[in-house]
């Protein structure tokens, strides 16, 4: 096997792995534009997802680097409460690799493509000293009379919820980038909590549905986000309180029960000299779904999506008096670290 | 001034540049997702620009940067005869490089943006190696009852035509990388048109109108394509002959004259003992459109865009017996060379 010479080989082996016809696609690849048939309002986002920054080549196979770049942008479209429609890709491919791992590569993001009946519609390819994935992803309203959700729609004494495991993806990174594949051994949910995190599209659209349900004057009451960036950067923006341009009027109130805390974040936080809570907190890459409702909608939601776990609430800085503006409480004590940055050191 | 520390100083900038409100924008910037809103069809895009493949920064300012990224993807939605809505940005930002340096490459971007009118609905930020800009761009129809416009749909007798030059930015791309900025001075307007080209959107949206006027039977007799890789690349993607899985059936006589061919790249091919000819043929990155329409339709075009020209026409493979499958002639005689592939060494 040779390695793959021209974009004519690539775009036959992206027609191999993604079908070119589709009820959403009016016209498919291959023209200068694609043509999709599109609802009334579409939700739309994209990520970056490149080599050495977002994924090392070393312990993600090319399988888990298409699976994941196609992942994290459906987990955007999930926290919408959305129904994914298509998406575009620019490829940024580097010499040296054989045909098959851009067939591996392609056919991980296709599996994903295929189980959310997603329409891939074209994009871009170019030769790169990197490898990288640039995915923009759209999808439509569950049901004609859902609503998109947002973040930031939260008032004091709404409760703040999450479905799925929250820290455990960090894990996965700290012991990948610590220890490599060792790391599958002994931390084999966290690495693949890490390497193949899974979109919650189905718990986003059973949020959506429901916040349908709600009188009129309530169905805006629902927050929803996914969580990329860990808990610590993620709930201020959910409150809507990342601002930094005003002190923020809402701050929260978290309360982490050891329950929540997976086990295999406790038995590396243990090895390595770490806090649980703390690793909890920091999180990352876990998207997971972060949202707020009025407390009388929690059961019912609980009932819907019974991984779906309350921790914490919304509260008034003022009336939380030994919380800082900017800051939240875990288990009583205000918290201080913020996760991670992209940009700063 | 600092070199910008953080996600949050980024997207402060962005927001400088670019309204965060749009009357195709339901929701904006700053959530997991914007929410769009949107006609029954859209036509979509990407294309990536990345440092050192498409651009080099030691002759590219900034502002050129901004612009071209959002040019050469607004291209793409002029090839589809559409009014362009809104686009998506995935920026690669490397380490060292001031404020201003990101401030004028958004503000080239957002000039163009607001010429046409276009929503910036959100994106990805990450850090990387080399500048990089991932863009995808949406458009829907000029007028209720317009149609988008696609390659492959003409047949034998079809004349072709191009709006816009064609070969400029190949000799301003040339000259740029063997004199540096010296080319400015020698090839003015073949510097610009590598490093500033025009995107088509009037001319597109005016063919688009044309065909809505003609009768039902001949409304999808109009091909077009913003041309990228050359003529040469380009012609075959037109005719819809460019898989290499069939012996194409069409073909195309070109009659390229002495006038179609911009001054500069006469001077440049002189002094580089290159023919005028094969450096228009091969071209790549002008961004002027090539399409195709029945030779009744021509006078109409003419009229409306007094910048077409006719460059030939559409034939049968066998009427031309002098021209093999995969070919062309060029005033008479077959053409050969092929232009540009990325992945071709």
């Amino acid at each position: 096997m040779g390695s793959i010479r021209s974009e004519n080989a690539f775009l036959h082996l992206i027609n191999a792995h993604f079908p070119n016809t589709h009820s959403h696609m009016l016209h498919g690849r291959g023209d200068d534009c694609a043509i999709i048939r599109c609802p009334k309002a579409m939700c739309v986002s994209s990520d970056l997802f490149l080599e050495d920054v977002h994924f090392r080549s070393h312990y993600f196979t090319a399988a888990d680097i298409g699976y994941k770049a196609l992942a994290v942008n459906l987990s955007d479209i999930a926290s919408s409460g959305a129904k994914p429609l298509g998406f575009s890709l620019g490829l940024m491919v580097v010499d040296g690799k054989e045909d098959a791992y851009w067939d591996t590569l392609f056919e991980g993001m296709a599996a994903l493509a295929r189980e959310h009946d997603v329409a891939l519609t074209g994009g871009d390819l170019s030769q790169a000293d990197k490898i990288g994935l640039s995915v923009t992803v759209w999808g439509g309203l569950p049901a004609p009379d859902a609503l998109f959700l947002t973040r930031g729609v939260c008032t004091a004494g709404d409760a703040i919820f999450t479905v799925g495991t929250v820290g455990l993806a960090r894990t996965g990174l700290l012991s990948l980038e610590a220890l490599g594949q060792e790391a599958c051994a002994q931390y084999p949910e966290a690495v693949r909590a890490h390497l193949h995190p899974t979109p919650r599209i189905q718990a986003g659209q059973a949020i959506a549905r429901f916040a349908a349900t709600l009188p009129a004057e309530k169905q805006q009451t629902i927050g929803l986000m996914d969580m990329s960036d860990g808990l610590a950067r993620d709930l201020p923006r959910l409150l809507g309180t990342d601002s930094d341009e005003h002190p923020p009027a809402l701050t929260a109130e978290l309360t982490v029960t050891e329950d929540a805390i997976h086990p295999e974040t406790k038995a590396y936080a243990s090895a390595n000299n770490r806090s649980p809570l703390e690793e909890y907190i920091l999180g990352g890459e876990d998207y997971a779904l972060l949202g707020t409702c009025p407390p009388s909608c929690l059961p019912h939601l609980q009932h819907l999506l019974p991984n779906l776990r309350c921790i914490g609430h919304v509260c008034k800085t003022s009336v939380s008096g030994s919380v800082a503006p900017g800051t939240f409480t875990v288990n009583g004590r205000p918290w201080q670290r913020s996760g991670f940055d992209h940009f700063s050191a």
